[in-house]
């Protein structure tokens, strides 16, 4: 933990450009317990949802069930992913790690011994360094107690190969439409190898790109990530403020369609008459209204490309604290993944 | 729509303080076309959910019903609010008027007309001038029609006598309240009068205060509504940037929500052992952390105060574009309030 930590620190000195006269805005108390107070407001806000795992920042389902335990987690920063996606349908249990830092294998570990139900457990990973050697450490620890445990990746963002917390591509705002498909399965009874392989085919056709507007400022380092100039905008932008593949002037929202979709075609094989999903993800600090211009536009080019969208989904659902900012998912579908989607679920943010 | 558009626009001119280095950063085309762009985006998303009325800014129930109808709406920017809570057992019908500009009559009236079953139609109207003379101008046009129509007018924010755009007391986040109780009750079959009746009872037992740490900026204007200090923040703040009753130093979450439900506390005669529910809502910006965080901290408050709370909701539902900062409403609960709170619907954002 405080390896990983002071790296993410380390790493954050080395790449900001502060301007000095800003300062952080943020309704919080201390900038050191965020995470501890968001997830006890959260549990005390929902408890017909969610509870905490005593003495742990692992957020869980309030309610009983049978089946494969669903455990993911990360840094904290991205709400309401993870914890809001906990719940019947969904996940079993959300690990909270400190802002954009991995949560430790012992906080990986609670929450796969506090979910387990006997038929083991499924961890929905994304693909950053830090998380994946901890969720790791924490299935090896898990594995010791007895409990079977194996775990998928999600690494939708295409934007860039490698980045600052990652090999490889980062998991992003696709995550959310892991959980939910996964979680319908999960919810049907699959063993927690059936989900395992049904998890690492679906994640292939889960493809971002993301934008930023401007950066967000984790509380306890006070600066913002990164700075855009007033007339800037950041194509290809993580999460977590990790560099995208182009700064240039600001565009309109059909020309950021535009782009996106042209790179996410470039993934897919696409023929006209195929079915696709179409997740429109808020970074947090973008107003609603221009989630919804960018998806009226992302559509119409879909349109013309004779894409069948079957499902949509427009909203803040992977955040990136205040950043402002969007990104675009496609997900390749079939009637098995659409009907998980569109499933009844009870969970505070799906 | 002209006329009080212009007045708007004049109001904002005298309030501004503008910096002339600042550029607003959208993700839109052109600033002219948001609102409809917006609706095409929303309609276009949730089809399952919600359609256009043909040739109008009202976006109406997709599927069929037989009740009372329920019309809101009020200018745009706001969102989820009105739209995001257009579904069986919530509104029939909102009408999108312009960004932070009172819809027209004829608008209204086309959203009455659309979703009259032969019942009458109650408005749910937020307390702004501007509305309250459109509303009222639509309810007689649709009286022609040969249609019942009665109004609820939300008067929930307390922080201010009288505001920029509202003789009175604004309507704020407790609209969104309002709309899910009365949704419930229309959806059992209550009448027209019933409704009004009810409401009106109801939107007294509503109360609300708003803070913001940063303005919002209207496409079509291109500069913040209102500008504050890098550690500046404002109490009793208006969804439309109207000014609060209080500038000063940034404070803690704990400080803001002392002073917040002291505030409430005024209005209401609670004892201990009342039964209330807590909505902390975000103007936009404001990270879901950091509403979870105030949410904690007004919990803990009202514990003290020995209040039981019987409901809770935590998110962005009434914001005020990308306005950085958040409102607490208290509402005070029966059992028959509490259910039709709890009752599950069929909207995109509630």
């Amino acid at each position: 933990m405080g390896y990983l930590k002071k790296i993410g620190h380390k790493i954050i000195k080395d790449k900001v450009i502060y301007k000095e006269e800003e300062q952080v805005k943020k309704i919080i108390n201390d900038p050191k317990n965020v995470v501890e107070e968001m997830v006890s407001g959260l549990v005390g806000a929902y408890p017909d949802y969610v509870k905490q795992v005593p003495e742990t920042l692992v957020v869980a389902r309030s309610d009983d069930y049978d089946q494969v335990a669903l455990v993911s987690g990360g840094g904290s920063g991205h709400e309401p992913s993870h914890a809001g996606f906990v719940g019947d349908g969904m996940l079993s249990a959300a690990v909270c790690g400190q802002v954009f830092t991995s949560p430790t294998p012992d906080q990986i570990h609670e929450a796969i011994k506090a979910t387990d139900k006997g038929k083991g457990t499924l961890m929905i990973v994304k693909n950053y360094s830090g998380d994946v050697m901890n969720f790791d450490m924490a299935k090896d620890l898990a594995e010791m107690d007895g409990i079977e445990v194996d775990s998928v990746l999600v690494d939708d963002d295409i934007a860039v190969e490698d980045s600052t917390y990652t090999q490889g591509r980062r998991g992003v705002a696709g995550t959310v439409l892991v959980h939910k498909i996964i979680g319908g399965m999960a919810r049907e009874g699959k063993s927690v190898a059936e989900l395992a392989s049904y998890g690492k085919e679906l994640v292939k056709d889960i493809k971002t790109v993301g934008i930023a507007l401007s950066g967000a400022t984790v509380p306890e380092v006070g600066k913002p990530g990164f700075v855009l100039a007033e007339d800037e905008m950041e194509f290809g932008v993580g999460i977590h403020g990790e560099p995208g593949y182009r700064r240039e002037k600001i565009k309109g929202s059909k020309e950021i369609a535009e782009e996106i979709i042209g790179k996410i075609k470039g993934e897919f094989n696409w023929k006209s008459g195929d079915k696709y999903g179409l997740f429109v993800n808020g970074m947090g600090a973008t107003p609603l209204m221009e989630l919804f211009i960018l998806f009226n536009d992302a559509k119409a080019i879909l349109a013309e490309e004779g894409i069948e969208l079957t499902f949509s989904k427009v909203g803040n659902y992977m955040t990136s604290l205040e950043m402002a900012g969007a990104s675009i998912t496609l997900i390749k579908l079939d009637d098995e993944r659409l009907r998980f989607l569109n499933e009844p679920v009870h969970t505070i943010a799906w």
